[in-house]
This record gives structure tokens, sequence and C-alpha cells, in this order.
């Protein structure tokens, strides 16, 4: 697996989403072969440690906080070509969702793994799980600390493909 | 109007969104009056300068990149309640997404702006509205620089309702 | 009621739906009364004779042409606001789609009525339907007569709010 | 490429969504090979001249109207089946719109293209889109001219699939 | 509060969805007031004592499978007008479900609560949560008992309303 | 075809939607081959038979009743992924619904039959499409018999993919 911090340089000539005239379009893959693609993306959400304390004494108690958050976020990566305007529609052989609460950093970490078998990957897939993910930790967690906020939503590694294997540094 | 950057503090006995039990339902607002309710969000799209300049080559040509991301964030906002499951279904009085590239710190910033007559705030559907438009900008940029990241949602400011008002400091 | 062909003449400086620097939101509402709305559409599609004729045999028979169309166009009224970028999410308070078969002309209209109660109109909601009735027609006759198309989608009439009532001439 | 105006003449004895005893059921394509299917469709919207010039101005200096409305015709074309109740969910290979604003006339074209490759073909697809794309087109103009309409929503081009290419006369 | 186990006696002569032709419509609610409606619906799905106990022990150790169907049954209560094709869209202010699984007797029940201050009542939202709610427990189970099946979908009790509460015997 | 009862047995050691730590995912279905699967599940709605009798009735004379549960249960069939949150998104190859009322029991039988090509089956398609055609028979009568209700969703048959075929004795 190759691995590196950043896509290997391309000439930043044109966004690929967008024609020649520079209109929006859903760019055409019907030429690409189907593979298998991965895609694992994390989100963080950063709050107070009391805060982070109370969801993880909630989710020994019950598990409610966690999994109504990975819940939330397999849901929405199953519908990110209906968000993500210029995003393929993608049968998803596989979709998991995490949550892991660090009380100390006050923080609660969405990790959302995506897979499918076909010509374009599932980046986005894995992004939206983990942004949905953390916006439903921010719901349930508002009341108590409305100053919350997502820190981070990021792609951690790709597989698959043309561009063949990433992850981040 | 009171502006402070944490909530009034209150007791982190027990999350609203948890009944005695600790399971997730959604909140019983019925009692509640209907006011006018206003909140922003902020998202931080981060990537090269470079590629931050074609997008702003692009926008200032044909406008494109920034408009693809405010429909997706508007649309975004408006399906709030479907993606966050503890979110009571709001009718929108307004919703407004605005884009903004910054090329020289290669940051993309997404603000939406949602506003309600209700018995709840409209936190989540800025939220929601931004995360998607951020989502979007990644989309489009991420063949140029899939190390990109969205290093921020947070809500701005709220008012309305028996919280009263918030700004973040 | 008022009823003229066109609206009261206003001056065409600006687009409801752009701001001062023409970018698209969903205009304010929140300081509109709430009133009793109601808008009418019609769609037409046409086809050939034998057609038509088709269709009203099955329907005679076992009424599903227009029933699904009939369904397919309140669904759609429904949905609106998640198709219509700018539009506001409405509580429709009614709905009713009805489908004609002309066979002599080879036609079929499909009129949708929708009604609210709140501070923006149900046109959209009318029109929308109005289309998804006629797309669901032509989508089940494309295998005999892939030439047919959709000849008309506009509104009939609308009442309530601020600008009154208007029907087409 | 087989060109004709009207699909080779099929005994109209049966509906093909319709089954034996004439009810509506989601056709069976799982004996038909996946081919590359293409489709275009165009909807028109008509207008006063003084509107679609009003419409040219904006998008010269920001494109927001065709913006708007080529990114609800994409995520249009992407819902077909959710709203169309017979069609087959698909999962395009490329989606494009296109809007043109002819001032003189006073109208507003809207283009959209799909593939897929798969069993069925992507003509409700285009269709879809450009019917989504022209309501957003009225939506936002409706303000200055209700009294303008759709005047048009058709198949432009097909290809692909047993029943060969096809296109418009 | 008046409970029976029936509904006060109506004459059957005509179902309310359907107008006097016999087309199916979403009835006219804009002249009824908004009082405050209240529904619960219950659904039952049956397995065997020994799968019950597995999905027992998964809740007890980490709540997922209770959780799951809780969720899902949340998310489908908000989407009925979606679903049902005559149900009124309707901004619901609670929503609850309760998941209880009986390892004696081998069934899992699915209780739903919604309530919202409107012109018609909230007994779809209700029944609709917990039909997907029972399906997501099956789908969840229906690799260990495929013969598991939901044996039970009703409402339970519902409040508000002209023709005021009721309650199952 | 093999037919039996209930499923070979397999130890029940672990459902097969939770992980080894418990948590829910969308399994992972990419080495599976995809093979032609298929699905027919009944739903029962009962109610007196002076209801029953006035659905077939309206049925006789235009069919909706019947029809509106038909498409219903169709368009739900095809949006399974998005209610059942462990579902994988599938493209349908086929589906149909039958309304059998039996006037004499009091009882509507919804039969729902799906299929597709693919790694996975669609039985919960099938229970899908039959629970949302029973709710909206419900609705439909709910104002005649409120005390009406579902009394059975279940599998009827499956076919293809590795577990072989099964029939509900």
């Amino acid at each position: 697996m190759i691995v590196c911090d950043r896509m290997p340089k391309r000439p930043a000539r044109r966004l690929t989403h967008l024609d020649a005239r520079g209109r929006a379009h859903v760019v055409d893959v019907s030429e690409k072969p189907a593979t298998k693609r991965r895609a694992e993306a994390v989100a963080l959400v950063s709050t107070t440690a009391e805060v982070a304390r109370a969801i993880l004494d909630g989710k020994t108690a019950k598990g409610d906080v966690a999994a109504v958050a990975r819940i939330a976020a397999i849901l929405g990566a199953k519908r990110t070509s209906e968000l993500v305007p210029l995003c393929h529609p993608l049968a998803l052989t596989y979709v998991a969702a995490d949550v892991e609460v660090e009380p100390k950093r006050g923080t609660i970490r969405i990790v959302v793994s995506a897979e499918c078998i076909g010509p374009t990957g599932v980046e986005m897939e894995a992004m939206t799980g983990a942004s949905v993910g953390a916006l439903t930790v921010y719901d349930m967690i508002k009341g108590l600390d409305r100053g919350a906020s997502i820190t981070r939503v990021e792609l951690v590694s790709k597989s698959g493909g043309r561009s063949g294997s990433w992850r981040r540094a």
C-alpha cells in the first residue's frame, strides 16, 4: 500500500466537478472499472470534561448517546448522494461507525468506515457519516454546553481505484 | 441581548435527550411558547492556497463552486430532522448560506443562518446546513487535495427561546 | 376576488430569491401573517389517441394508471421543499390530484390543488405535484410512445396572502 | 445509430407497467443485460423578455439563478425512483444539467443528460431532472411573473438497451 | 377522558380519504382547530426464546439492538407523511420509542408515543414508528430466525381532536 | 428448492448485525457473489366486515383504496435502506404489490414481491413494502374503525444466496 500525506501532485488546472465552462456536473464514471473501494473518516466533537463524562456515564449504563450517534452516522453515510449534489449514488457493501469518548480531553471521536465495489470512491460516504454522527452528538449535548463544537471532519484513509491507497500522515 | 461565551451553568446531571432510564427520545416541546428563533453556524474547510485560488477563479468566472455549496447547505438545513435523530421537524421561515474563500489562508468558510417561529431552536438547522456545505466543498476539491479537511463546524450565535441569546466569544 | 392575467406590475429590479449580492436564499417570511393559501396547477401530457385510449381502457377496468399518477402527484406535492431549493417547508392542510384522459386529443391532464395556513403560498406545491404526476404518466406510456411529452405545467389559480387572488386568463 | 421520430410500432395491447390484471408494478429487468444507457431531456420555461433579462443579468454577475436550477436538476435526477412510483432505483454514472436563457424569446431552457450502466434506461432520470430544474426556475421568477409557465418537458434522445437509439425529430 | 373499545359508530357510507368520485386525496383540515394530539402504538415481534435472550444479552451488555430499533422508530415516525400517501405533514412536538424484550414469550415489544399541536391526529406517526421499529428488530434477528414475524401493529390510545380520547380495550 | 419451516440451525452466539463488541454495523457483503434474490412478504389488516366491504365497493368502482396501498407498498420497498438502519442499499430489479380484500373475515392482505441481483437478500424490501402498504390501508380506514389493526407482517418465502430457498410452512 502506497501511503503518502498528500495525493500525488496533479496540475490544479481544473476542478474535476466543473466542465470546460465551469458548470458543475456529476462526473462520468461509466468507463472506470468497478473495484473494491474503502474509506475511513473521523469527526471530533470538543466539549468540557464534565459533559464528556456525562456521556460516558450514560454510555456505560445504557449506551444510548454513542448508539444514537452510530446509527445516525450509518444512516447519514447511506444518504450521501442526496445531500452532496455531485456525488454518485453508490451501493455501499459495508458501513460501520464507532464512537469513542475521551473524558480527560473532553472529546468525542466518531470514526466511520465505508466500502463498495464500484467505479468511484466512498470518501464522501465516510465523511458524511462522520459529520452526521458529530452533529448528532452535538445535538445531544448542546443543552449542557452550547459552546461545544465540531473541531474536525477529515478523511483518514482510502483505498481502491486508479489513485490507489492514501493515508493521512 | 445577553451575550456570553458559555451557556449559564446548569447541573450536568442529565442529558436532555435521555429520559430517566437513559433512553433517547425527541423531547416534548408542546408546552413551550412559539417565539422567533434564529441561529447562525459556521464551517471551515482548510486546503492549500493553490486550491483556494482555483475555487476563487472558478467563482469569479462562473460562481459554481460557491453556488453548489450554498444550495447544498440550504437543502441540508431543511433536512435536519431526517438526519439528526432527536431533532424536531421545523417549518423554517428563513435560510441563507454564504461561502467565503480566503486564498491566503487556504480556507473556505460556509456561514448558514436559519430562522423559524416555533417552540424550539434552529441551532441544529444552522449546524447541519454548514456541515453539508462544507462536505460539498470538500467533495469538489478532493481530487486536487485529498488531504483537505473540515477544521470547524460551530454555532456562532442563537437567539429566542427560554435560554435567550448567546454568541460565541 | 381580484382576477387578472398577470400579477400587478412590480418593478423587476430584483429577483426575490436573490439577496443584494445576487446570492440565492430562502426568503424570510417570519413577519408575514399566517393566512389560508390555496393554489391549483395543471400539467398536460400529449401522446397518441391510441395510447390515451389504452390508458382509458385500463382506467375503466382497474383505474391504475390514473391512480398511480394521482398518488405520485400527492406525494410529490408533499416533497416540494426537498426538491425546489428555495421553497419553505410547509404543513399542507389539503392536497388533491385529478387525472383526466381525453382520448380524442391524445392528452392526459393532471390537476393538483394544495392548501395550507401559513405565511407563504402553495403555488410550488401545486406545480410540483402536477409535474410529478405528469412524469409518472409519461413513465407508464413511454414504452408505447417514447415521443410523448409534457406540453404544459402551469399555475391555474392562487389565493391568499398579500398579493391576493390570481387566475390565469 | 438508428434515429426515428417515433418508436418502432409495438402493438398497444398492454401498458408495460401493468400486469395481466391491470395492476401497476415495477417491471422485472433481472434478465436484461447491463448495457450503457444514456438519455437527454429538455424543459422550457416561458416568461417575459424582461424577466429573462433579469435572470441573465443576475447570471452574468453571479450565476445564481442558473446555478440553483442546475443543482436542483442534478439532485432531482438522482431522486427519480423516489418520485416516480414504478421507476427502478439506478446507480447513475453521470448527470449534467445546462441552463440557457434566451431573453428575446423570454425562455429558459434546462437540458439534462444522464447515464448509467444497467438493465434499464435513464429516460426518467433525464426527464425528472429537467422538470425539477424548470420548477426551480419558475419558483425564482414567479414573484416577477406568476403567469410564467413550463411549456415543455420532453425526451431529446436516448441510447442503449434493446430498443436501441432514438432521437426526437 | 372517554374510553371505549371502538370509535362511536359512524355510518360507513364513505371512506374519509376518498372524494365523492372515490378518488384518494389528503383531506382538508384547514378549518379544524389546532389542539394537542397524542397517540401511542405498539408493535410486537415474535421469535424464539433463544433469540430473545440473545437480544437481551446484547442489550444488557451494550444496548445496541434496542437502541437501533428505538432510533429507527423515532426517525420512521418523523417520515410518516412521506411513506403513507394521504397523511398530512405534521410538526411533531414529541416522539419516544421503547423496546421491551420478554425472553420467556420470545417477544419484543416496540411502543411509540407521538404528540403534536395541530388540526389532525398523530395516530399514523405512532403506527409508522412502531412498524419501522419492528422491521428493524426483524432485520437484526432474521439471520438467527428467519421465521420470526411481526404479529401486531396497533394503536393503543389517542387523545385530542373532535373525536376525543380512545383507548384499546 | 429446499423448503423448511425454520432456517437450518446456526448457533445463536452472535447477532450478525453486531460486531465483536456488540455495536451495530451494516455487515460486509463485498465478498459475497451477486446472485438473483427474491423474497415475498405478506401483511394483514384486520377490521370489521362492514369496513372491508366498503373498501371492496370502492375498489370495484374505482380501485383507489387498493391502488393507493399498492403504490405506497412499492415506494416503501424502494426506501427500505433509508428506514431500516442496517440494511444495504439495493438496486431492486422488480417490485410488485397485491392487495386482496376478504370481506367475510374483515381482512385486507397486502402481498409484496421483490427481486434484485446482488450480494444480499431482499427480505427487508418485501417486509417493508408490506408494512407500508398495511399502514396505508389502516390510514384509510381508521376514520371508520380506529380499532382496526395490523395483525401480521411476515416473510412468505425467499430464494437465492448462500442460505438457499426458504418458505414458511
